[in-house]
């Protein structure tokens, strides 16, 4: 059966922590200078619907540095759903390449391209949900546990606009038993976003893990938080209201040193990038001691190494003797057409 | 002397059976686990003048199972024939990588591309015809040859617009002695198409092999067929008439239960594909087991591989006793500099 | 401490001479057929401002040849200082690739880029300079030293718009100790071009090793030339004056037969491409013995990977013994939880 990673909620709490575990010993072994080639002469696919820096640098680094090759399918390079159905788009990539990623507009594309395609199909960001932005951001936290805590002990509070980073990010958490909390205005808060359907999700992950959930426009839900996390204000929808009005809404939701100083002693700073310095952060946080946004942004790349190993772990390699009879029966073709 | 892939009319009868051969051995040593070698270092630049799935995703990842490099150089990339001249790109594109690919709005671009440079030149399709589809269909028509009938044996139908896939269907099939016809409208045959050309070709074929070629819009042509063969209807020429019109045209020309019963006993469907599903081609067809279109999208890798390495079979390979003096000087020279 | 490529009065004479050794030693084992993997497992992110072939195409061939490959971050498909400051993206980057080109809109732009990032950045192009071409440059002129002469012994004449590859030249030429002279019409000569900060530099170059430097409208300048080298008249900036009026501006600046034969017996032609022909240069030079300009496009390559290589020299690799703790660690870590 092949795997998909469409959404954090199809794995259990154990799975997912076996690849962010897997994530972070790939992790050392490159830093070691060690590439081990658990992806050799594999392809992946990525369609990309809108453009993305970091999803796409960091595949095609992940595969590069795993002895494989990610192609890259941009926006207008490739159509998903338009002449040709999604699935038929699906059907055919599953002949011609090891494994796609998707960032899709609608979430539903990803569903049907995952549905219809023989090999596994990653969920390079929808507008639901951010999985692979998820096992990036949990291998950081782990990286940045506060001395003596434990997952389930932190609190992570997601400021700002409920983005699908900020439902990804309640999902994961709240399945791994942690506390979360959304710090945003009236009209921005989850279950008024595109991402609304990840509440009943979260309510099923506190009840089986002991997580908590909370949200609203009370500044006192920043307090004893661990990590503080933010998004970018405006450029993330199709139809939104004027920069400057999002600016207006969300100005009393900048991270800054002020709101930093609600949090935990030694709460660190977290975001997805690109920020706006000077609107949702300030350069104070984002460029001190306490920012792991850079280090998230190299998690990514982490993140992107697991899942890839994860999904394709089970396939069928084949055995030095079946690799020596297949070398030795193509040069005996090629010898014979003299086709070196 | 380089080889250039530009015209199945260039190669002997023979010739293409070996290709066809090549591209089949290839696609079962990788099928089996092994990945030859037989590109290792190469690269291959390939330009599109369109945009296109099939073509790029199955040259990309040909390149990469063969330990070689595709370059993408799509549409605004990379100008051909503009400022600078269609031979002059070749000549300086003939300094910077192995082999060249390329889609082209003219074929003439193709042609003179191939002449200018000093290395393989590959057609990814031209107004004229489409080469690399031919070997890819061939492969899998010799893989699923009714029982008992040889290539020579079999009938295939191409129905609907005389496209450059027609073209192309109809000339390698004439060349290797089987029997084509086309089922089209008036005003959408051969002879009326910008692959007109093609029409002397397929009557030397005919000529030297025994096959036949045969077209109207009789659809008693259809009735004997062993492969049934179609395309999309509209968006395909710079200039043409509205799709309602164009639907109206084909109409009766979809592929559908009752056309594919004129064919005989086991009779197959092929489509290039992308499809549109209810217009060319019914669901029913395409995704019944007689359906054979995702197995040709597949083809398509195994086409490009055998290509590739056929034109590239030539070139000299350094011994391992040359390998082993360049690397010892090249390693004096870094030892000698500092430079690790 | 991390190198970087921004401009060639960076380094010092030993150094770029160094660097032009070593691209010459890297080109001569692969033409053996030793490709070295000196980048083995590194990926170049590439990003382009503005489209271009020849630097892209011999960036992306350089890495695969060497063992790593190049990632295309084309226009549109990365900000570079939007949304997202420069800086920031350099952060970014620096976590995500191993070494980064640009070519930049703006010359600051490559400047803060490398400024910000903690890995190599290699300027692409920016409308002051263009350095990879000054070392391909240099590698032609080295191959095709006159007999009996050194470098220092030359005469470089750049003929018609000081755009930034005449201002490259002089510079590398002048540090080098040749001889350098720009014939081209008033209004479009150095001190009036984008470039024209390179001045002071090539002064100081001119004191420090011999070299000199002529520029003018006087035809003479031509004499005693070794190697006539010219550009496009148009196309070049972002507010030019018409084509037409180019044209007439650079009309007696064409590299022709008359030309060429006030240069010195055995002059050769160089142009760094795309030549407009029967405007910048004749059929009759760019396709004669003496023009040399394919061979500069191949030596873009040989610049690329030079300059890669001695950029990533001083990286510390592991032993083979720490290989082996990786590769056991990971291993055991795989085996442990059932992932191969």
């Amino acid at each position: 059966m092949k795997k998909d990673f469409i959404d954090t909620s199809d794995f259990t709490k154990a799975e997912l922590l076996d690849i962010i575990d897997l994530s972070l010993a790939i992790k050392k072994a490159i830093k070691s200078g060690y590439h081990p080639p658990l992806l050799q002469g594999m392809t992946l696919g990525m369609i990309f619907q809108q453009s993305s820096t970091r999803t796409r640098v960091s595949f095609e680094t992940a595969m590069q540095q795993l002895g494989g090759h990610a192609q890259y399918l941009g926006p207008g390079m490739i159509q998903l759903g338009g002449h040709e159905t999604i699935e038929d788009t699906g059907k055919v990539l599953s002949q011609l390449v090891d494994i796609v990623m998707a960032r899709v507009i609608e979430h539903d594309s990803a569903v049907r391209l995952a549905r219809a395609a023989t090999i596994p199909v990653i969920n390079g960001m929808s507008d639901y949900n951010h999985p692979t932005q998820e096992i990036g951001d949990l291998c950081t936290i782990v990286e940045n546990l506060p001395r003596g805590k434990k997952l389930e002990d932190c609190k992570v509070v997601f400021v700002g606009d409920a983005t699908q980073v900020c439902a990804s990010l309640a999902m994961i958490t709240t399945k791994l038993g942690m506390h979360f909390a959304h710090y945003g205005p009236k009209g921005h808060q989850l279950a008024e976003s595109p991402s609304a359907a990840c509440l009943p999700v979260i309510e099923e992950n506190c009840r089986a893990s002991g997580a908590t959930f909370e949200y609203g426009d009370r500044r006192d839900l920043v307090k004893g938080a661990d990590f503080i996390y933010t998004d970018v204000w405006y450029g993330l929808y199709e139809s939104e209201t004027p920069k400057e009005e999002r600016v207006k809404t969300f100005h009393e939701y900048q991270v800054n040193r002020e709101l930093m100083q609600l949090g935990n002693i030694g709460c660190k700073f977290m975001h997805c990038l690109p920020a706006t310095r000077g609107e949702d952060v300030t350069d104070e946080v984002a460029d001190s001691d306490a920012s792991l946004c850079w280090d998230e942004a190299g998690n990514r790349l982490t993140a992107m190494r697991g899942i890839l190993v994860y999904l394709t772990r089970d396939r069928v390699l084949p055995t030095d003797l079946q690799l020596a009879a297949a070398k030795e029966e193509l040069d005996c073709f090629l010898a014979a057409r003299m086709i070196r």
